[in-house]
């Protein structure tokens, strides 16, 4: 029996009906001014709202999670910023994960879905296990996939196509007179590198262009890794004109080396990074870049996620969020 | 009465013994390869530990809440990257809210510690108003606060100490010959806002420089911001020699729009930050800074909320990390 303050005591003190402070209470759409009361009233009354007794009876927490594989890559900003006024509009708040692509992280996450401290989780990983397959379809709470699964897996899924978005980039290097086109990669064990190294390989042969190589790095999806593999391949090859990079990251490391090598951009070297994230448009010189529609892809996963718990019996819904070309400085000069 | 898997058939599918499972199931102490045998075991077995039973019983979530102001700035993933091992080292899994240092939200985190979905909290909050005050000292669980709070707040505290910084940034360039010193600052309703507006002050005048309001713009702490408030000053005044930045976002948007001016850095206009953010070293020129020692900030704060969990009857403690210079080359040539 609680001896404190009952949803009695806070009606009398809000000056509101016994039925609106229910509805507070319990998570409720209610007018905004009338939530500012119960609020306040709860509050001096020290009020406390008991998830575990009330996760017992609705089994909400009205929280999403949202788990990033690098909080240092703006791409995921991006997302967050689309995700977080979707939710909050539909009453739920944003909670993150950061796990570094941490296999073992990703899984634990999803695994805690059955703690429910949320009532749903949008995930980007960047390798996709069995494990993770198996924890997905298994779910304790609806999940959405950023990212590419394999076909037929039972998921809401939104996904980019940067197999289009590298075939964009190398036509337009193509276009510009580039032969020369070294690539910056990541990690080929990821679902992005993977798919990146395909489409730079398919690329080239569309623009007629033989695949070298020499040309080409593989290292990580961070800036100074991305500065290692530009100092590899330029001490390797002086004559690259061009380096088409997997992300922006990527790019703006290939940037701090070109100036260092005293390369001019984009006389000598042009620069395509991927991702256009906040840091293109803010770089010297400003980069051109792959949209691979970070924002959308974000406001695709918070829709298709309040769908799912609207109807948890919607069929599995894929999104594909086309690319663009955003032009900028660093390819725009003729050489 | 459960009719899934119980802790006697994991025992007998992991091939351990029942106390170990109950060990690993209550988040206890337990070898590493007995807990991956057991989590492996429940997976298979389809069990879900019920974070709502366990609750009730243990009250441990073992999670931890950071509540960040902008996830946009660097300053906060270098927290993120020290609070987060130290955490995980203790047990518990990070979770992040962005607040956007929208006052009503963190309440609202503030607010939530009542529904137990967290063991705890670290907010950085910009603005302290009453009621952060408030609800900070009648928190339903431990809480640190990254930032300035009143003297004598009941709460365990994680000080920078920006006066000192922007005495440093300010004697710096003093020394190295500038004498008409801008000051590009953000909202003096925020916390650093008013303290380094202070500390710029007291800065020049033991420089012996006088204050001129024409060489200080008010604007925010973003890298937009921090151009515009750029742009504003040197249509004002075409002579200022350097730019004091409360952050290292305004100050990269003043190295933007120094160089569409065509002024030089640091030849013309040398520019300090403050934060020592990853950008400042990647930018060009590197950006000199000032160290308010996040990483280090970031620690602490972990440090003394486990301390907290420990030890609930402890005295708050306030850590208060001392500032450093990072001179780059953003005022490293003499003009």
């Amino acid at each position: 029996m609680p001896d404190g303050p009952t949803i009695t005591t806070i009606a009398e003190h809000a000056g509101v009906s016994i039925a609106s402070v229910s509805r507070v209470l319990n998570g409720l759409p209610t007018r905004p001014e009338t939530e500012r009361k119960v609020m306040r009233a709860a509050d001096e009354l020290g009020y406390v709202r008991n998830a575990v007794a009330r996760s017992l009876k609705s089994r909400r927490t009205h929280q999403i999670a949202f788990a990033m594989a690098d909080i240092g890559n703006p791409v995921y900003l991006a997302m967050v910023r689309q995700i977080q006024p979707v939710l909050k509009t539909a009453g739920y708040r944003l909670v993150l994960h950061s796990t570094d692509a941490v296999v073992a992280d990703e899984i634990d996450v999803l695994r805690s879905l059955g703690e429910r401290y949320v009532d749903g989780l949008i995930m980007s990983p960047i390798r996709v296990t069995d494990d993770h397959l198996k924890m997905i379809e298994n779910a304790r709470a609806p999940v959405v996939i950023i990212g590419l699964v394999p076909d037929g897996t039972a998921v809401d899924n939104v996904r980019a196509d940067s197999r289009e978005g590298v075939r964009l980039a190398v036509g337009h290097l193509h276009e510009r007179g580039r032969r020369r086109i070294g690539f910056l990669n990541g990690p080929l064990d990821t679902v992005p590198g993977a798919a990146r190294d395909a489409a730079f390989r398919e690329a080239l042969e569309e623009c007629g262009l033989p695949y070298d190589p020499a040309l080409v790095e593989v290292g990580d999806f961070y800036r100074e890794a991305g500065a290692q593999a530009a100092r590899r391949l330029l001490e390797r090859d002086g004559d690259v004109d061009a380096l088409m990079c997997a992300n922006d990251l990527i790019a703006l490391g290939a940037l701090d080396v070109l100036r260092q090598y005293g390369k001019r951009v984009p006389q000598d070297v042009a620069v395509v990074g991927m991702d256009d994230t906040d840091l293109a448009a803010a770089s010297w010189p400003t980069l051109t870049s792959v949209s691979l529609g970070s924002a959308e892809r974000g406001r695709a996963a918070a829709q298709l996620l309040l769908a799912r718990l609207e109807d948890g019996g919607r069929a599995p819904t894929v999104v594909t969020v086309p690319p663009r070309l955003i032009v900028r400085e660093s390819t725009l000069e003729t050489s």
